[in-house]
């Protein structure tokens, strides 16, 4: 038996433009390396983070919050030590904590012989959700433990469904502004107009149907919000031109990644995903924010085992 | 050259369920049966329906609407003769307009060599639907033209996604109330809350998931509808009681077909259909109202050629 595990726990986006609190999808970059290791009892352990600032008491850090959530589904003298070298930098808006409290369950069922099932780590993980943002929302869990693109269709009860996802580029600018998850859901409308619902909803039903049947330029015609984005969108300076340039760059299209401040774009071919990554650069750099951009592509496995360790 | 064609026009179901105002099926039966001519002068002939007084006026009838518009597109001395047996009762809810203006112009384009394409077609046919309730919607056409079930993901512009159906089976009652079309839209809420709109583009894209990877236990738990069924299903007397034993006779799920009065339900099998058949009877028979059930299945291939007849 192993007892100790190096994992990739991978960033994510949620809230996929039309696809508000039920699509996402996992990214190779970037991702936080994780050591699980076990203990011969119960309990669980957070080293210290060198570069952030997080808590080390288990129950109010997100991976340890879920370590606990799983530790209760298992008997025995059982327990974790956990080290996080966190390169998924907190409220970037692409799935800070979900990536640490999936890591963490993900690694720990790998150690315990595999015995719960992907929905059952998304429940866990979900624990560390609701320390991170006091919500258990699954919509970057669930693409950060399945890989691909996923559809939270329900969370009360939980139904997850994995949709095969097309091998799109993935373009990501982190401009260093803080948007806070509670002030973004605040701004949002309770109320919204029955017609902009029935355009919202005809985009995601073309969405996922371009996602299965690879169909390319239906995806880029279904990424469109009508609801969320002309909200949310006045909290990142230079939205629409940002927009604008990525799309006559050749993006699919995009939005805004998670509540925030990161915003996404798909591309075809990673040369334009590189294009449409320099246009954000230059808006970024134009306005004097300071910024992170990626490129990548969608993530089809999720968390990835790096090494397992034997005693 | 045939200078007259028989084809078969189905009806159809929109707002399937989640779906409302984009989704939409065709169906095996009913069908009306419309026999077209092709005349040697530019104007359009309708013969009177022995049953139903509609109006014989080209631009006050749905199909002679539709032909008055494919007519525009062409050049030269030609019009049509149309003769049609309506088996579609007009205010069902399945698509009865709809029929007629797209089954017109599917046998005109037949005899003109089907020089336009499916596109082209529900453009002239949604000239018949705005004759029938002052609207160019396109939920009934797409789908009688296409075949199978198709998603009306935008109508300005229009983009009709046909979506390879599952082989499903549909049971269908008929009740003989009057619901109008005007006063189903008009008792619907302008205003809806997000978090309802969230519940129900989950649905719809499970539904298209669910569609596309023939996964029928995914389509049967996104057949819910949390916004528009509450509120109509008021109008459709023993509605909940209805729904409640159609699923408990193994229906996947249904709802109502249009704007009702008919109701539908999809099963896997044709003995689940028919038995789900036997629940719809028997609870308006309770209930006193007269009523006619159809069951068949999903028609994937739209409007059917029944005869073409030479000259």
């Amino acid at each position: 038996m192993n007892n100790s595990i190096t994992i990739l726990s991978p960033g994510t986006v949620a809230n996929m433009v039309c696809g508000f609190d039920v699509l996402g999808f996992a990214l190779y970059d970037p991702c936080d390396e994780m050591e699980l290791r076990l203990l011969p009892e119960r309990r669980v352990v957070i080293q210290p983070d060198p570069v952030y600032q997080l808590p080390t008491e288990p129950e109010k850090n997100v991976a340890g919050a879920a370590l606990l959530a799983l530790l209760d589904a298992v008997e025995g003298p059982v327990g974790f030590d956990l080290t996080i070298r966190k390169h998924i930098k907190p409220g970037s808006g692409i799935g800070s904590s979900a990536a640490s409290a999936a890591g963490a369950v993900v690694a720990a069922n790998h150690l315990l012989g595999n015995r719960f099932s992907n929905e059952e780590l998304v429940q866990f993980a979900m624990f560390g959700e609701k320390v991170a943002s006091g919500v258990k929302h699954a919509d970057n869990i669930a693409p950060c433990i399945y890989g691909g693109i996923t559809l939270i269709r329900s969370i009360h009860p939980l139904d997850i469904v994995a949709l095969p996802a097309p091998d799109l580029h993935v373009s990501i600018v982190h401009p260093q502004i803080e948007v806070r998850t509670a002030d973004a859901r605040a701004i949002l409308k309770q109320n919204i107009l029955l017609k902009d619902a029935i355009k919202q909803w005809g985009n995601i039903a073309g969405l996922v149907a371009g996602i299965l049947q690879n169909d390319l330029a239906l995806i880029g015609r279904s990424l469109q919000d009508h609801i969320i984005e002309p909200v949310r969108s006045i909290l990142i300076p230079g939205f629409d031109e940002l927009k604008q340039r990525c799309l006559a760059a050749g993006a699919l299209g995009g939005g805004i990644s998670g509540s925030g401040p990161s915003v996404f774009m798909l591309s075809a071919t990673e040369t334009t995903a590189q294009q449409v990554a320099a246009e954000m650069a230059a808006v970024f750099t134009r306005l004097g924010i300071d910024f992170h951009t990626y490129v990548t592509r969608i993530n089809q496995q999720g968390v990835i085992l790096k090494s397992e360790n034997p005693t």
